[in-house]
């Protein structure tokens, strides 16, 4: 399950980088959840075949990731952006603090950018 | 000098993509400033071979953007943030009204990271 999960993450942020086949392909197996043998009719390749091409889609997208870094970044941004949501939500926070704190998170968020 | 710009924010975002050969003759154009004539006499290779390579580079690294648009969505994300922090530096403005705007940035962002 996480499996499928992290994979969807990696397709989400890098997918457009595969080509049309791999794509059709890997959505097949993690969005559509087909099995080998399925994927493998469909396009009229092998079992083996169909296997060794997720691989290479998988080790392709986790090496831009690496390289990257486009989804450590954005969970990052994320998380920051959580707590001021939380921060501005609260109302016993007061307006100074809050602006300090927007002012903060800005400032943090824009070298996580650059 | 827009060009070299473009370039070296290209090379910013997705440079990391490239070979290091690559990295090495478009950081010596693009950020050393040295001529074609002098990058080809330090890699032992033909003026028209770096031209061809530059080339390559910065198809390459457009390519990159044209798919992941990193690039537009961080410039996206960075005008909101400014425009933010222009209210919250707003002394005039009313802590309701900003902590609505936090909000509704913190949801633009959000919407613009997924």
């Amino acid at each position: 399950m996480e499996k499928i999960v992290e994979q969807g993450l990696l397709y989400d942020f890098y997918g457009e980088l595969l080509t049309d086949h791999q794509k059709k392909v890997y959505e097949d197996a993690v969005y559509n959840d087909l099995s080998l043998v399925e994927i493998a009719e469909e396009y009229d390749i092998s079992k083996q075949g169909v296997h060794d091409l997720l691989k290479r889609c998988t080790n392709s997208l986790e090496g831009y990731e690496k390289r990257l870094h486009m989804i450590e970044r954005t969970d990052r941004i994320r998380r920051q952006l959580d707590e001021l949501k939380m921060a501005a939500s609260d109302k016993e926070l007061k307006d100074d603090e809050l602006r300090s704190r927007v002012l903060e998170t800005i400032e943090s968020i824009t070298e996580e950018l650059s």
